[in-house]
């Protein structure tokens, strides 16, 4: 079965899952949609993906050269799933016409989890999502962490989590936020969000965030403390994260910062210069008993791309868990390492 | 008696000091030493600071408009104490000749352990500095971690203590330092040196740090967590913390950024609108059984200012501890909170 897609929003998120999407066998991305007739509009229509539009747009869109196939509502006559990249917030207010159209959606974590049945990551929890209707890819921060405890649970029971995550401020494209200058500690109060939001994945669990916002657009940082109920040793640790999907052991004499990273990145090839996987320290961990410590970029736009792919088949049923990660790691140059 | 202090280097660290010290009832500033003649130079001639400069440079200076009153020899032949503030590594070079000359100094943290009897926090081990000739303060990293640990030490014993350092890059006045964007973990591997140069004031303790350098120049942000033998409330932290000199209490409704915390400094009035406390983000205490999590900013600049003038004290013998902290925080405007 080839699942038929669509991209409504084409967004940070919304672009990368197109591309993604239109790479895997088994999936066929019917249209994107996009409100208004700007750069990324343009970039979708020049890459060959259907543009459909609000009504009242269309004639705007073909002003600005564009050819639209249609509105949003007849895209959704003509896929399976939905996946909703709209700004966060946005989503839960298309869910009802998702609802009406009879296609699944595939919902991105800047929405309250209430607006699914499982909030989703393909490593911790993708049988969950199996056969469901609503389903949400919880955000970039979360994921980063998640992927980390699934990995550090391979070692045994997981007794706390403490993080401490330096977030961008922005994303380079965005313009009008901030901040130029200064570290901001969002909330002050912790726990913050991330804390919440993991255990919308994978249940109860002795977490702990902060959030500090810094001046940089390229990625995240986490410096992450599990304490693991039995002693491990490093060379264990080292081993649960290389062989976890989806991880990606960096050494710290090649690529020493976000910078650096990002650009190897560009250089590869990737599209976007996207990098998908958690980019761990292999320097940073250390181990004392069963405390350890691992620091970890995140590419904020990119990490959840791979997710949606997952969640995507997980909906529609089409494959089981192994399978899915295995071929959304193919097919987009996922690995395990830098070298 | 009037300590006689010279000030050997007039940048980020030296003015502050200069400035400080004179404030001191019990202190004179006889002379500063700069080798070039800058804008700091011009700077502290117009504060009134009476200029030394390396021989060959005397011409220059006075063609720069600047009166020069001799040599740092010459100086260093009217005064009791030195502050060293150099640049990083530079002080070492000097030690000799302020030996010779027969003068106590205090060094800086940029100074390897060594060059010092004794390395110095105010809080921790005033009394190990009374008498001694050379003493180096520690930095501002380290200066900060010290003082909430001494504040978690008055709740029972600390079992470990584990920072994470989000770093400024650099201070605004420097402009050939990075980064501009992006986040360096540095090290990668840890503990970064903050974690030896604590034990080289307070001792055995299981401290580990890990560093992230971030694209600001405002202040440091650091994410503490402590494990204490013994149970403890939040309230009991809180206490601590208020009681603890030079730990500022701020509330997050008011303060929730560096950025606004040194704005409001500017505001205040303060020289250089510094920040001589740790800024502790009320908010951000968190307690679960001996758990305790705290967030704080440092401002880089500012913070070692009264640690550099109860140095001088404590190597002169002129005062016990608990008067140096009250009359240089009397004179410094330090305070245990902000509102």
């Amino acid at each position: 079965m080839v699942v038929k897609v669509a991209i409504n929003g084409y967004g940070t998120i919304g672009k990368r899952v197109a591309r993604a999407a239109a790479l895997q066998p088994d999936m066929v991305v019917v249209g994107v949609v996009k409100n208004r007739p700007n750069w990324e509009a343009l970039s979708a229509y020049r890459l060959g993906f259907p543009l459909y539009v609000p009504e009242d747009r269309v004639e705007a869109f073909e002003k600005a050269g564009m050819r639209v196939e249609g509105t949003l509502e007849e895209l959704l006559q003509k896929v399976d799933v939905v996946v909703d990249a709209t700004p966060g917030g946005v989503g839960a207010k298309y869910k009802s016409l998702y609802e009406r159209a009879g296609v699944k959606a595939v919902f991105q974590g800047g929405e309250n989890s209430s607006v699914a049945e499982v909030s989703f990551n393909a490593l911790a929890n993708y049988d969950a999502a199996v056969g469901k209707r609503f389903v949400r890819v919880v955000s970039c921060n979360t994921t980063g962490l998640i992927r980390l405890i699934v990995a550090m649970r391979e070692l045994g029971r997981v007794r706390s989590v403490r993080a401490v995550l330096v977030r961008r401020g922005a994303d380079t494209k965005e313009v009008k936020k901030g901040p130029i200058e200064g570290l901001i500690l969002k909330p002050a109060k912790p726990p913050s969000h991330h804390a919440e939001d993991v255990k919308t994945v994978i249940g109860d669990i002795d977490v702990l965030t902060y959030a500090v916002v810094a001046p940089t657009t390229l990625a995240h940082m986490h410096l992450v403390r599990f304490e693991l109920e039995e002693p491990v040793t490093r060379e264990d640790v080292i081993r649960a994260l290389e062989t976890t999907p989806r991880i990606m052991l960096v050494k710290a004499s090649l690529l020493s910062s976000t910078a650096e990273l990002r650009e190897a990145f560009r250089d590869s090839g990737r599209p976007l210069g996207d990098i998908y996987e958690n980019a761990v320290w292999e320097d940073s961990v250390w181990v004392s008993g069963g405390e350890v410590w691992v620091a970890q970029a995140v590419h904020q736009e990119a990490i959840v791309v791979p997710e949606n792919i997952d969640a995507i088949r997980a909906v529609m049923g089409v494959s089981d868990k192994e399978s899915s990660i295995k071929i959304t790691n193919e097919t987009l140059g996922i690995r395990g390492w830098f070298a």
